[in-house]
């Protein structure tokens, strides 16, 4: 089943792994392939963006409640941080007074990715409202060495929006005030945690759209689209986000508040650093805002589902298999290596797949990565376990 | 004389230096703006990309043979890099065999910038025909402790691509080689000395088109485009090299050869390397190869000459003026600062304007920046005296 008529250009793999909880007794579940792009199926999946809907085959709960801790499922070590002490939460609240949730119940949802195939066990969840919050925040974690998880809509597809270990949560959720529009050149320059859906009605009753449009519209937040490098359904249309953000505010590691938040469309002074935290998945750094330029409304609806070249590669499966992972993965990773293609396109690394970027890139090329992230988070408190494999 | 009336976001400032050999006995010239878009000519220049036009008023070489030397000129201080030995150049002999050239007619040529504005006192213009020779020759220098300065077309307006003392001129002129077209997705890959309207002839006879254009482009190399994120006609069409450009062979200071050369649109895995040298000025690495998206031929001719939002302020002196030169400068600079513009929108930084970066960017992100520099080139070969700051 090598899928050898599949144009190279179009070998961009995305595997989705089909995960229900361990041992758990659970409703069987099937992944339904729907997509946009009938004409393209392959054996492979389809070579438009697709979307996966989890059909229940009963009425109750469609999939199962309990998530296994992250910790416990994979082969993963805590790293030396700090654990949170009273005194910790007792100076986040002096920052950001009434925004410090300890509760379990309100805990659970941001501790568990949408797909539930991945769950942290933190104890803290943090709501600024500004970037100035944020910087204090992280200033504090940085002295205290306190990993921080950086957290948007929690909409993500490979584990990085949720803790791995105890790592504090820290939401844009209450940092969703637009800052500017200008009604002439069509930029938007917002707080990250904008709803993508909000914009787009904001921008569109101007006469203009956003210039990336998702499924998860509805809950993903603008920062976190940026930070993952998210493309869509317009990506053909508009491009990459690389070419559409203007600016990015960014609070670093140690808490410095880096303005890059020009609105220009050009500017040649200096390194692009915004482009270092586009696609970096909150591990350089967390978005507090973004500057992003939208397009004038199209006259007709000609924006086409044209996809983005990738290919998604779905199984389906009545439970999780590790022997059915094990068979699978190896082969599709080194095929689509020697395609010359990327084992994550679409979705990144994350935690999932951070094991995996060397099937797509060399050697030179990860140890710049790391060295970058040394850099920038010589504690490595940002988002640890994702994006990049574990240090030998 | 404060433009009010022009809006923020046109505000890009790009200040001409009107700059003939000083002292020298020289044919008085001036220069000519002809803006593509006449209706839009402010107190300030246009609001569109213009031209300058070297004027003659005499029918003899319109301007001065003798360029001062740069380092005669300006205040700058030749860093303790060694001096190319005769060792040194039966060094590149072996590497390169016949194409270490030492003519100082020959050289005459890439010292001085095309403007005649600045002027380096290079001994040694080194030829290479592939990244293995550049990752050679890098590697050699590295451990000599030689500068470099990475040299496409030299077609800069800012002094960023010749020697500012006698740094080792690395020419990309024999490595013009297109390594591969896909005539379906568009996708050129090609070595980075090719001549931008070599390229655009190439794949135009395919059905596509460059997504950027140049005045320049008869000579301007696509490394170097990329290196200093050239925009011009095409800009607001098909946006960013951030954007166009799908990927980049590197060599960087050491001599590691860094591939990030996919022709993915998409590739979210790890960190979007190639974006920290798009626009970076041949001063975090040398770029060998590029990989870049092109679009299909439009059916009718639309690509209007909508310009690229830069503002270009040209000031016409019968002679270099060090006094006229202070007096407008700083204001320049300041009321740009003030706009939130940039001071260098269009044409980076180089070696003239790398002393005003802190006006467009903040402390935060100079700090930044010469960190990546001594990371990607801990001993400052690449480049020197370019981009950024001199360093207290």
């Amino acid at each position: 089943m090598v899928p050898h008529l599949v144009p190279r250009q179009l070998v961009q793999l995305f595997r989705w792994q089909v995960v229900c909880a361990r041992g758990a007794s659970v409703q069987p579940r099937t992944w339904a392939l729907v997509s946009r792009i009938p004409s393209l199926l392959s054996p492979w999946g389809a070579t438009g963006t697709s979307h996966l809907v989890c059909r229940s085959s009963s009425s109750t709960s469609p999939c199962a409640p309990e998530v296994v801790l992250t910790q416990e499922r994979y082969p993963v070590t805590r790293l030396p941080f700090s654990v949170v002490s009273e005194e910790d939460l007792a100076a986040f609240e002096r920052i950001i007074p009434g925004r410090v949730v300890t509760d379990p119940e309100v805990l659970e949802a941001s501790n568990v990715d949408w797909l539930r195939t991945v769950r942290g066990g933190s104890k803290v969840l943090l709501r600024p409202r500004t970037s100035q919050e944020v910087a204090h925040i992280l200033r504090y974690c940085h002295e205290r060495n306190l990993a921080v998880n950086p957290q948007g809509g929690n909409t993500g597809m490979v584990g990085g929006s949720v803790p791995v270990f105890d790592e504090i949560i820290l939401s844009t959720a209450q940092m969703n005030q637009v800052i500017s529009f200008h009604s002439v050149s069509g930029t938007l320059v917002c707080q990250a945690g904008c709803v993508l859906e909000e914009l787009s009605r904001y921008v569109e009753e101007r006469g203009f759209v956003m210039p990336l449009d998702l499924g998860a519209k509805g809950s993903c937040h603008i920062g976190g689209n940026v930070a993952t490098n998210a493309g869509g359904l317009r990506f053909l249309r508009y491009g990459s986000l690389h070419g559409t953000v203007l600016g990015l505010e960014v609070v670093l590691a140690d808490g410095t508040i880096l303005n890059c938040l020009t609105s220009l469309r050009k500017d040649n002074t200096g390194y692009d650093l915004k482009q270092l935290f586009i696609g970096s998945e909150g591990t350089l750094g967390v978005i507090t805002a973004v500057s992003i330029q939208c397009q004038p409304k199209p006259t007709a609806v000609n924006v086409a589902f044209l996809g983005d070249g990738n290919l998604h590669l779905n199984v389906t499966s009545e439970a999780f298999s590790p022997s059915l992972l094990d068979a699978l993965e190896p082969y599709v990773y080194e095929w689509t290596a020697r395609q010359q293609g990327s084992v994550s396109a679409e979705h990144g690394l994350g935690f999932r797949k951070r094991g995996v970027l060397s099937y797509s890139k060399p050697p030179e090329a990860l140890r710049l990565m790391q060295q970058l992230k040394a850099l920038l988070d010589p504690q490595g408190i940002l988002n640890p376990y994702k994006t990049l494999p574990a240090q030998a």
